[in-house]
Formats: structure tokens, sequence, C-alpha cells
């Protein structure tokens, strides 16, 4: 049976390049909005050339449909689309569509319900609008940086974009409310998504020892700062995270190392006593597992009950049996480009009863639905033919 | 003026404990939603006792009603609850509401609109569903650990807690998209959110070099896969970190360095061979700013136009003029808490022209909202009286 979808009749226009806003158009569009990307003709969105070829692309851009058209030739049916439009997302650096004539203040004056999403690295104004935001950049400039990697060492990126992604998901979920209010009051808005901002927020926790007590957090490597034993261990043949500092564990991992005085020992008796010793307690953790394997060490914590598993790597991942490929949660997908074959992607992580977010179809060839899309706003074919000779799309 | 919210007129009932559930709940709740915590009486949320002290709970609870109340005596009253509610928000381990004979299954039946939205580690089926999911053991088997940290040396986690963040936001976009769709259809549906698939989902990018070539990614430390120079360089005084990997930036950063030969040598000469030769080029990098404080080379970078910035730390965020507290983007608020004072909390990373998400309230005490939700629901003061007596709130 095919599932029904959320955003069923919403129409998405994506001026997205790269990741931020192409994804946040890709996830209205698995949800079932109409998303149609607009790209620079002959050229298109520069992740068409970016590594994996054609997986990149793929991935943020699945489930939508698109259209070429030169921004400055090609304004009449630009227009034209915006009047059609439900959502526009675009992540130009500030000014650039208010230059061409297309910023928010424009528009609106022809389709009061749109609503227009502009995703950029510092946001559209004050000191720092004009600055690039690459992912790494805004990591470092947002402090995940400054907490990320072992104390003491040189800090270190987090391996995933995740100011780029929380930027797509914080834009999709600011649309769809603001679609919420336009279906109350008919009025649409603007919505103004900086990467940098995510930096600051997918640190709400951390941040609070600054904002309550002034103390800057600092680099814990796998550590934590509220208990032991916590983080990362080894093994003989690799590392397993453990995480259970509480004072029931502690107690349920002495017994079972036929050492009970260690629950009862002043260094180690409490919380607090252990998170001053963590050190030793860290030491001790180590100890224990340097001569049993990653899988000795999950089975013995697993049998006392308390959280522990294994550092996988993206194959491990792809084969697991519960969130891998073939596991319940579904979390890879693919899409079938001609010419290419079937392309595995990443996806979704929302999962729903009644409207799960599915893929659509296969992105966009360059420009593949000139035609649909442009007769559907009353152009003849003769007229869009001849747009396709000057350049226009 | 005060502004109009997007999710006026929203019931949400929250179950939520500690992050992911409440952060998601007080997403609604920043939109305008009428959200109640329900917690356990005389308990209350873990996350009550969290460090830092009323910080760490007022970020994650600001902008909600609470009402306390012991789901297995008081029944009566959580079906009253259910049935006026729009949305319910639960992050127990999964069976545990279905125990209680409040699985969504039995909800729907006296309330077909209700949107359930349920968040656990690794999701409500399958061979792990039972699993604890705790951010740093997400981090670990959801592949993010295995590509953060420096090549040759120990993994290491994310300082944020990014799985935990993308789950409440995952959430809380799940829920409004089922509030577009139920708004259509009047039919509510459950949400079914994974802390684990977020771990997976933003990695979409390095798991595409799996997905695509059945290549593992790898820990890159600071440097980028796909071209040099980049990532975190050395100052005397600190780290800088820039990208600009083009080649249009290599010729401009040799002309300035006086050493133009080097954007024709064949080693350096293009991308390609600038990754293939990224020690040495990295090398160069570190040797020209090693006797240079990061301002300056942050200066002579952003002279070439090319994109560089400080690694910050939490309080340097703060402070930041664009970004921290007096900034243009607003990421940091507060809410003043009775008895306690001024709490500074993180914004939301949703900047909207007319419904921004604002902090509605102070999070609520400990079963504050009792009398106020209990008699809109028909309940006397007597009932209510005897209620608290008898332990059910």
């Amino acid at each position: 049976m095919q599932q029904e979808s959320a955003l069923e009749g919403i129409k998405v226009l994506d001026l997205g390049r790269v990741i931020a806003a192409p994804y946040a158009a890709a996830f209205l569009a698995d949800m079932g909005a109409e998303v149609i990307k607009v790209e620079v003709p002959g050229i298109g969105d520069d992740a068409r050339q970016y590594l994996p070829l054609n997986g990149y692309f793929a991935n943020f851009n699945r489930s939508k449909k698109g259209i070429t058209l030169d921004l400055k030739k090609g304004k009449e049916i630009f227009l034209k689309l915006v009047k059609e439009a439900d959502v526009l997302i675009e992540n130009f650096r500030p000014g650039v569509m208010a230059k061409l004539g297309f910023g928010y203040d424009e528009l609106k004056k022809i389709n009061p319900g749109l609503i227009y999403c502009a995703v950029s690295g510092f946001g559209q104004t004050g000191p720092m609008s004009q600055t690039a935001g690459y992912d790494p950049l805004i990591q470092a400039m947002s402090g995940i940086v400054s907490i990320t990697g072992h104390p003491g060492e040189e800090p270190v990126r987090c391996g995933a974009p995740l100011c780029d992604i929380l930027s797509a998901v914080n834009a999709a979920y600011g649309v769809v409310c603001a679609l919420q209010y336009r279906s109350r009051t008919g009025k649409g808005q603007m919505i103004d998504i900086a990467i940098v901002d995510q930096g600051i927020f997918v640190q709400a926790s951390t941040n609070q020892f600054y904002l309550s007590e002034r103390k800057i957090p600092q680099r814990l490597g796998n550590g934590y700062a509220a208990g032991a034993p916590g983080g990362l261990y080894h093994a003989k043949d690799g590392y397993y995270m453990f995480a259970g500092s509480g004072d029931a564990a502690w107690k349920k991992i002495s017994v079972a190392w036929g050492k009970p005085e260690l629950a009862e020992a002043p260094d180690y008796k409490d919380r607090t006593a252990r998170t001053t010793n963590r050190i030793a307690v860290d030491k001790m953790m180590n100890d224990w597992s340097a001569d049993k394997t990653v899988e000795e060490c999950i089975a013995f914590f697993k049998g006392l009950k308390l959280a522990c598993g294994p550092v996988l790597d993206a194959e491990q991942v792809y084969n697991d049996e519960h969130f891998g490929k073939n596991g319940v949660r579904q979390m890879f997908t693919s899409v079938n480009v001609d010419g290419v074959g079937e392309i595995e992607i990443t996806n979704q992580a929302v999962k729903m009863s009644e409207t799960n977010p599915v893929v659509r179809c296969a992105p966009p060839k360059l420009g593949q639905h000139n035609f649909e899309v442009l007769a559907e706003l009353g152009y003849s074919e003769a007229e869009i033919t001849a747009f396709k000779e000057d350049g226009i799309i």
C-alpha cells in the first residue's frame, strides 16, 4: 500500500547548493512536498561534482524535480515560480537574492503567503553576515572543537558535519512550523537559519556550565565531567564505550571483579569520590580489559545489565542486524539513477506510522524537468525551446 | 509588540526525562504550544538534579507547565489529559507505556487524532530495542567516534551530545509534519525516534563513501579528505581553522608568501597534487604560522578573502559581538526562576520573522500547575486535594 504523505500539496523551490539548504529541501521532499531544484544552466549545483560522484549529489537531492534557470535573464519565469510556491529555500551569501531583485521583501509582494527560508554561515544581518560558513570553521568558532579531543592535546573537529546537518533539520522544522502558522492566518514569513547558531545550540548542556557558573567547559577526551567510570576503554583488540557511572553500577562491577571492597573504599564508594579519582578508576577499567577482547568486555558488562558497546565503523554499522542495511531501523535506502544504476543513500531519522518520509525518486539530471515545469507555468513548447536557445534555462 | 506563535492552540503532554524528549517538547513550547510536563510525584525528572543545578533543568524545560502524576494510580486523570492533548512525547524504555496500558494502540482509541512521539535509544522494535541509548554510546555505535580524532590515535567522541540534540529536533520536526497531515485528514499517528538513527543520519556525507565505493571512512583529525590546505593549524599562541583548498586559494597564498613558484610546482599545483602531498602542504602552513599570533594569521587569510577563524571556547563564544550574548544572533536568553533568580540558557537556532520561537516562562517547579491543570479537566478542589493526599499527584 502506498503510504500517505505529510506535506502533500506543498510546493518548494530549492535554490540551495551543496549541503544545508538542499538537504532541508530533501527532507520536505521525502515528506511529500513537491520540490523543484533550481540550478544554473549548463553548470548546476557544485555538489554534482563532489565525491563520491553521483552518490553525494543523490543523497542530498533525492525526491526532487530539477530545472535550470539563469536568475538574471529568467526573472519573469522565476517570479511565476515564486507566485505558485509555498516555500523557497536558498543558501546564497546574504544580500545576493536582494541584489537580484528577489529579496524576501520583494517576493512577499507577489506572494504574501510565501515562506522564505535563507540558510547562511552567520545569518542575514550583523558584522559577520558576509563570512562564509564551512562546517569545520563553524565547529571551531562555535566552541565544539574546543571541547572535542583529549585534555592537554590538540583539539579536534567532529568527523561528521553536524552543524550543516542541524541547519538542514532546523530549517525544515522552521518551514513546517511556518506552514502551521500560515494555515491559521494566511501569512508567510522569513526564516533565517545560521550554521553558527547550530554549533552553539548543540552545546546547550555544556554551555550551561559557563552560563550558570562561568566555568569554561574543557576537552574531556572520552571521559565524563559528571562521573566515573565512563567513556572509552581499551581491550586487547580495540575499544569499547562504557556508560554507567552510578553507585549501583560500581557495586555490580566490584562484586563481579571479585573485589567487593572497592564499593566501600573511601576513594571509590560514591560518584563524587570516583569522579575525583577518575584516573585511578579508568586505570582499573583499562587494566581489567587489557587481556580481554572487545566482545568479552561487552558481554561482561551486558551481563551486569550495564550500558556498553563497541566503536563501529561505517561498514560495521551498515552490516549491523538492528540498525544496518537490513535492520529494523531502515537507515539505508537507495535510488535508481538512470545510466548509473542503483545508488545506496542514508535514510531519514524520523519514522512515522502513517506518513513515513520515503525517497520518492532519483535526483534530477541537470534541467530534467524544464519542459514539464515551464509548461505548467503556461509557457508553450516554442517558448521553452527559445528559452533554452537563449541560455535562460 | 508580542509576536504571534506558530503552534498556538496545540496541547502537548511531555512525559520525557533528561534531554531528548524534554528538549523536543521545549522546542514546541517555544513555538507557542501549551506543553504540560508530567513528572513522578515527589521525585520528578532526574534532570532536576543534574549539574549545573537549576541551569540544566531550566534549559531543557523552559516554557512548560508542570504537573505530577503517578501513572499507575492516576490512570483516569492521565486518560483525561490524553483526550485533550494533540501531542504526547515520551522517552521511556520501549514497552513501558504499553505495560501501563498507555501504548499508542490504546491511546488512539480514545483520541484518534493523537500524535504519539516515542524517543528511545534504538527504536521501538527489533533485537536491540531494550538497550539504553546514552549519547556517547550512540556516538560509538553509529560510527561517529570511528571518524573523530587523529589518524593512528585513539578515536574520540564529539564533546557535544549531537545525537541527543538531533533526536529532539527530528522529533519536533516529525510532530509538526504530523500536525500538517492531521489538519488535512483528522488522523493522528505514531512517531518512532531512535537516537542511534541520528548518529547514522548525521554522517550521510561520509557514509556515502562506503555506500558508493565500499571505502570505510577514516579519522582525518582536522584535515579534509578532499583537499589541502585545510583544517587546524598552529600559531604561536594557539590554533586557527582554515578552509580553502581550491587552486585559486593556493595561488593567492603562494603569491602572498612571496613564493609564486609554489602555485606552479608539480607537487602542489592542483588540488589532486596537494591532496597527495597533504603532509608537506600542512607543514608549510604550520611553518609559516609558527611565529605569528592567531590574530595575525586570521588577518592574513581574511586579507586574501579566504575562510579562516579561531578556535573559540564557551566564554569567547558568549562574548562574541556577532553570535554571543549581545550579538545579532541572540543565541543566549534567560529565564527568571522563582527563588533562584535569572538563569541564562541557550536559545533556539531557528529565527523567524513572524513567529520567532521565544522562551515563554521559567521551567515549572515540581507539581506547580497541578491545581490549574486538574481544575481545567473538571476536578474540584476537594478532589485535587484528595489526589495529593493519596500520592496520585
